[in-house]
């Protein structure tokens, strides 16, 4: 679900989406390192004696995370540019060759915003003019298509990848340190319900809701996730 | 990211988007849960002696997987509704107390498809007539903003949910029945790549790209992770 972050009237706001793009990957991909090592160290907690199988499970499962993530970010985002290609040449194909039917889709959206049938026909002329200019307009608005940055797909595998490691690597870390694994789930607790709780907030600020609900929120989803994987461990495992 | 999948003409396309927005929770939440437990069960394979914890930590990670993509997919459909609403909210405020901003809004509008100054004035001056005509307006073309459905923030989260758990099932399941873990990877590799490659084959053909090309791609990212995971396990473990 792709959630538009900015309602912004500047000049800049192509920059801002940019840059909150990035932003935006790399809180999802920390809240959810955050969120699923979490739950599976909590899982584990509740079923196995030492602490080392939990690390190299929580490592494997980052490692194949973050992989599985980042790639999957960067094949969405060539899908996306593909599919943005392929419908460009398809329009510019019916904008040469069914001009006629082109024309009474672009009559169509003008009566669907309201105007009258003499403005449909003045501003649907109008627009007909330029090639480029229509075939632009008909992406945008009658297919609502946004032309993708090209090298958005590499940066948001990157961003996704990365933060899924770091996120990933805080649930883990306690159990580096002791032995008991349950005493590793207390600390690990604290310190990601903290840090989910962080980056909720600021992934809440960013797409406009109520900033501490938000954060409640996410806090709670990673508590809940931990919980079910513990109990269930727990259930076939204890 | 959010990829339109339909560049459909007829009169139903309304309701084409909303089965192919379930069946596309259905294939992601089925193909997340096919790579992530795959990679998982890999990974452990070349660490540890018995599948019984391959089990144990798989199960945990089904469920909480399942949880948090499944509360993930609600919470997203919440906030796009949230966020809706407060910005059709502040546009009916708008249109009462700002109305000569939002007339040169409206006006911009028209200008950037290529209106000329004459229709611009008279395509602003219609839609500006009914309130409700030009808030939708506003909301769909300045700000990009669809109507979100009520029902589906939980529908997709129930789709995304259990899709998971079917998929996180399948790469898991031969480990229930042998008790060598290398063993069980065999047939886990062969049953889970080729239950990748057919959801690749569905997913590329809803998203309109080569679907032979896609199912390799999607399989390629489940082998890629499940062998960084099996690398990574047997580095720290093994």
């Amino acid at each position: 679900m792709d959630i538009h972050l900015h309602h912004d009237r500047n000049p800049h706001m192509e920059e801002h989406m940019k840059s909150s793009d990035a932003l935006r990957d790399i809180v999802i991909g920390m809240s959810d390192g955050l969120t699923v090592p979490f739950a599976l160290a909590a899982g584990l907690s509740g079923a196995v004696d030492s602490s080392s199988i939990i690390v190299i499970a929580g490592i494997a499962e980052v490692a194949a995370g973050s992989i599985a993530m980042g790639l999957g970010g960067y094949l969405a985002g060539k899908t996306e540019q593909d599919h943005y290609n392929s419908e460009e040449k398809r329009e510019y194909h019916e904008v040469e060759n069914l001009r006629e039917r082109e024309i009474e889709e672009t009559k169509e959206f003008f009566a669907k915003i309201g105007l009258s049938k003499e403005l449909q026909d003045n501003a649907t002329d109008e627009i007909s003019r330029d090639k480029k200019q229509w075939v632009d307009f008909m992406m945008k608005y009658e297919l609502g298509l946004e032309k993708p940055d090209p090298k958005r797909a590499t940066k948001s595998a990157l961003n996704i990848g990365l933060s899924y490691i770091v996120g990933g690597l805080v649930p883990l870390s306690p159990y580096f340190f002791v032995t008991s694994p349950l005493e590793g789930l207390k600390i690990s607790a604290i310190v990601t319900l903290i840090c989910l709780f962080v980056f909720g907030y600021f992934k809440s600020k960013m797409t406009g809701i109520n900033p501490w609900w938000g954060a409640l929120r996410v806090m709670l989803i990673g508590a809940v996730a931990a919980s079910a994987a513990f109990g269930v461990a727990k259930l076939i495992g204890g």
